[in-house]
């Protein structure tokens, strides 16, 4: 009898909201077999409802059914992973990624092939007085191995914090991928996070405040992490076997500190670098021609600098200026020009193109 | 000339919408020092904004000024962590966290003490063809020592995903705090993806869909997960040091697999299980009952049987039958209720009271 009751009851929970789906889920974003794809949403009391995104020229409006559910079809697309947005009266309620497949897998696409691990670390920053997380890719099979592996610093951007290089980047899938065909040799990659004071805190407001997060970052970099990770990973530990790279606001630093630091870094890249800050005076105005005086040393030292951006990315008349600025100073190095602007599919595809030029 | 040209473009880019900060940024939740909080939202077209959240008890409106900046301050909260939501026109625009920070630090509140890691590790589930990809908590100090630890297989509820009890339930930090204080002996925590077959796919519809769903997630944990885990982490390898938890489905998921697999567990705990995923005809109709006639075996072999529910959840009175059958079974077991509902600020504070009582 009392056993009976709780079957009964419990079978009651089915419906339960904790377990149910609410009500039939829309498909959204629906992508077709033929690459079409369809944004719905259910928004009754909407007056004006629209899609953006990185594969949109401009703001698409959704029409209204009778049931106020709010949808349109756009394309086809190309394959890749783009970032959309619906707009609810002017207000965005949705931020995600819309995945295109190809007919077969993208160097993004996890694979079955042999996956390193990333690892979230906590450390005392001894320099900026905080506990700091940073994101550690080890490659596949090192924790069995007993082998020591070159490091690469890899940096995001504004906006983003230490775990966009495996959220958004896939950074950890690219490399699986890279090394599983061979044309890459393993390594660890560090994601630090960029700011080094978090938006809201006293030390990210003020006049000073770029110069402070520009050299309060580099510090900790120096003096708190990669002693950090030295202490904690297996890893060569000497310059030549050290790597600096990062996109926009994290290729301005990696440049910077990679380049003012060829004591510590042998290889340096800057994927869309946001130049400005370091070079800005607000930044305390990092001068790179004065780095390159001596363009025989440099070079020397150097193993790899690489520079890359899109021809559509509102930096790159920057970047191209300093490349110039490379060039006319004698510095070796790459430059790479690509379609794309300033979004993930460039920075992903620079990474794949990247890392396996950094330590053959 | 070059170089000066250079420094003023590079400067201008200070005033790029990469590095600047989007006009004077509105500050939301905007928690002020005697608790209240004002929620702002700019939404200039909007007809009706509200305000959703566990601190709340109804919807507040939020009011508009003149230039289409709304705004509401509640409160004063109690220092917690809850969820809000904001709504435009009936849609939800903005899902976040609102933390009240206490006069000193909360259980869940980082501090300066050693830290564990939380990794990402991708496996071969062999029994469901997938790549699965699990959180793994090791201990301070994991790898510098050589010792194995204990077990726990930590489990996410109907929604959530692998890396929910890190990033909704700061597990990782509460298990810091407790090692720091000497209430917890190390060990390890994993965290597996709860579904078998994602949102969306083939397996995941279908009248047969709940019973696939809980057969297949118990066959990756026993047959992939576990022997993954043995392999690439110091871990104890038998059922004394061996735990299973999990709130609302995981809840269910932990009680269902760890009641029915004796010689794999010795410790199963159920926060605020929504037993109805494991017991309802839908789900395959595990029956409880039926592992109790033997209580004295059943005793003999289970060091600890957890199960707590809050109050004010919608599950309590299910969850509280089933502590009456195991009562009336002769089964040895805590059952813990509080006040709260089905929400993280409970089971925060479950894994916090029951953590210490798995392996003493």
């Amino acid at each position: 009898m009392r056993a009976s009751r709780l079957t009964l009851l419990l079978a009651v929970l089915v419906a339960h909201p904790v377990l149910a789906q609410r009500g039939p889920a829309l498909r959204s974003p629906d992508v077709q077999p033929d690459r079409r794809v369809t944004f719905r949403l259910s928004a009754p009391n909407a007056t004006d409802v629209r899609v953006t995104g990185d594969f949109l020229a401009a703001p698409q409006p959704l029409t209204r059914d009778e049931r106020g559910v709010w949808s349109v079809t756009v394309g086809p697309i190309a394959p890749e992973i783009y970032g959309y947005q619906l707009s609810v009266n002017g207000v965005t309620t949705t931020r995600g990624s819309l995945v295109v497949p190809g007919a077969t897998p993208m160097f993004y696409d996890q694979r079955p092939v042999p996956h390193g691990a990333v690892e979230q670390r906590w450390y005392d920053s001894k320099s900026l007085q905080l506990t700091r997380r940073a994101f550690i890719y080890t490659p596949p099979n090192y924790a069995r191995s007993s082998e020591r592996y070159p490091v690469l610093y890899l940096l995001h951007g504004a906006g983003g914090d230490e775990s966009g290089w495996t959220e958004n980047g896939r950074a950890n899938v690219i490399l699986d991928n890279l090394m599983a065909d061979g044309k890459l040799k393993p390594l660890v990659v560090v994601m630090p996070y960029g700011n080094a004071y978090p938006n809201g805190s006293p030390q990210a407001e003020g006049a000073d405040a770029m110069r402070r997060q520009r050299e309060g970052f580099q510090r900790d970099l120096i003096e708190d992490l990669i002693p950090f990770v030295q202490a904690n990973y297996r890893v060569q530990a000497d310059r030549e076997h050290r790597a600096i790279a990062g996109l926009s606001l994290g290729g301005a630093q990696a440049l910077g500190t990679g380049l003012s630091h060829l004591d510590l870094f042998s290889r340096v890249a800057g994927l869309s670098p946001a130049l400005g800050a370091v070079t800005s005076p607000q930044a305390g105005g990092l001068d790179f021609k004065a780095l390159f005086t001596d363009s025989k040393k440099v070079n020397d030292r150097l193993k790899l600098l690489w520079v890359g951006c899109g021809t559509e990315d509102t930096l790159f008349n920057s970047v191209k200026e300093f490349d110039g600025l490379l060039t006319t100073s004698g510095i070796t190095h790459v430059f790479r020009t690509t379609d794309g602007a300033h979004t993930w599919q460039v920075w992903r595809r620079y990474l794949n193109e990247m890392a396996p030029l950094l330590f053959k």
